[in-house]
């Protein structure tokens, strides 16, 4: 079994891209600029875009958080939403979900330019994706196919099962893994709760992507001798054996699925880091005109 | 085993968007308007557009063809799309397809306004009916589905197997047939070229949806017994046995599949007849402004 060590991986995509910032600014170009829009004070969001910021300084990027109140109207957000697709200096950027009930979450998403939205959210990138033609890919999915890439693991004909529906991750990845390129290739099913006999196709599954939103779901016996698993999953319980009182779990039992997998994802370090490190490409990838031209 | 009589049920609903049509004039609506754009004289789309044009007057809607001729320039052509996305009159319009070589086909079907883009192949449509936003169907994945519909083919929860992954039906099919909906809530797998053991996917389907481009293709005994055949293939062979000199063939081998089936679609007669019923209804919805509001 091999690990597949995200938080590695990210930290290594990290340096190549503070390297090919560097050199677009060398070259005279513009630095890149991601800016991420909060409203209101959720704690994991503040988390999250301040990490996000982090980030984008580590790699001597540009970025920048506009605050705005819980209170905000739709028509508010929606106006800052306009300045920011017209706003030149700004490249990509995200505003940061969930966002208050007061305002319909897909206006807003659909508000932003294309062009600039670097979560890969906008209807239109997803359509892109799936119709095989560059896109901004949103975070997971772009993590998991990195992931596969860096690791070099084949999967052209290869049997890949999907866990879950969503349209931030089972759906996206899905798609992905049925795409004439690298990776991709490969004969997708999609699993989900009304899926019969789940067992019948998690055991067939060469590539097997878990992104059900259930802990330690995935078991030794539902897995393949030698399948590749990725773990999209992440739960925090209590414990008394960390300094921080909790740790994390992911929707496969690692302990016993490692013992028969090829390669694994570990939780936490797995898909996790990569989010932020497929954010940052895209910023690189929107300062640089690559998807629109 | 009962026949899927495309045929008939197109027939049916033809009749009843004939009869909405004349209510929507009666409540003193705007009569809904299609515009076909038709450049050069390819034998094949001159056909399909005069079908279009006569199903749309047959159910008393306004329809209008453009003919522009082979070397209109990708620039004249994308500023008749822009007239035609301004023109209040006109509800929706399709471009028909093939283009010749020197205009790039994406960027006509992506300058097409999505509220107008009848055919469903702006990239919009695609990634709103992928993440499960209303949004024009394109005309076969569309007419496959009315038809599990009008056969109350239960789909919630069956294994679904798709063959082929082209952007106008396989992968919109699969797509569709995933969501949480009716039809749909199947368990959705994608076959292709790449595929191994093509049969031991094909064998385990209740719903087998075949869209390959291979004649005769699906054998008896690469079918479950009871299974939903749809059968999206068409493919023109001599003949000496019909007064044209040709006929008409799917990608299954329909004499011994129907053997098995417990539904199954025939060619001719199948999901073809479907397509332009899409077709006249995503008309109807564009006028009615059901889709964007």
């Amino acid at each position: 079994m091999e690990l597949i060590d995200g938080k590695k991986i990210s930290g290594q995509i990290k340096e190549e891209i503070a390297r090919e910032v560097e050199q677009i600014k060398k070259d005279g170009g513009k630095t890149p600029h991601l800016v991420a829009v909060l409203v209101g004070n959720d704690a994991a969001s503040e988390t999250y875009v301040s990490h996000k910021e982090k980030a984008c300084n580590k790699v001597g990027m540009d970025s920048q958080v506009v605050r705005l109140e819980a209170g905000i109207s739709e028509e508010e957000l929606l106006k800052k939403v306009y300045e920011l697709n017209n706003d030149e200096q700004v490249d990509g950027f995200i505003v940061q979900l969930p966002l208050p009930d007061h305002i319909d979450e897909q206006k807003v998403i659909e508000a932003i330019d294309p062009k600039k939205d670097v979560d890969g959210f906008h209807p239109i990138n997803m359509g892109r994706m799936v119709i095989g033609l560059p896109a901004y890919l949103s975070a997971t999915p772009a993590g998991i196919m990195e992931l596969l890439k860096r690791y070099n693991i084949e999967t052209e004909g290869k049997n890949c099962v999907v866990l879950g529906r969503s349209n931030i991750v089972g759906k996206p990845v899905a798609n992905l893994m049925l795409q004439k390129a690298y990776p991709g290739n490969t004969t997708v099913t999609v699993c989900h709760s009304r899926t019969k006999n789940l067992e019948s196709y998690t055991r067939q599954a060469d590539i097997l992507i878990v992104a059900m939103g259930k802990m330690e779901f995935v078991t030794a016996d539902m897995v393949k001798d030698g399948a590749v698993i990725i773990d999209v999953g992440i739960h925090r319980i209590k414990s008394d054996k960390t300094k921080s009182g909790w740790k994390l779990k992911g929707d496969v039992k690692f302990d016993e699925v490692k013992e028969k997998a090829s390669y694994i994802t570990p939780v936490p370090g797995g898909v996790g880091p990569m989010t932020i490190v497929s954010l940052l490409r895209n910023t690189i990838a929107a300062s640089q005109k690559r998807i629109y031209g």
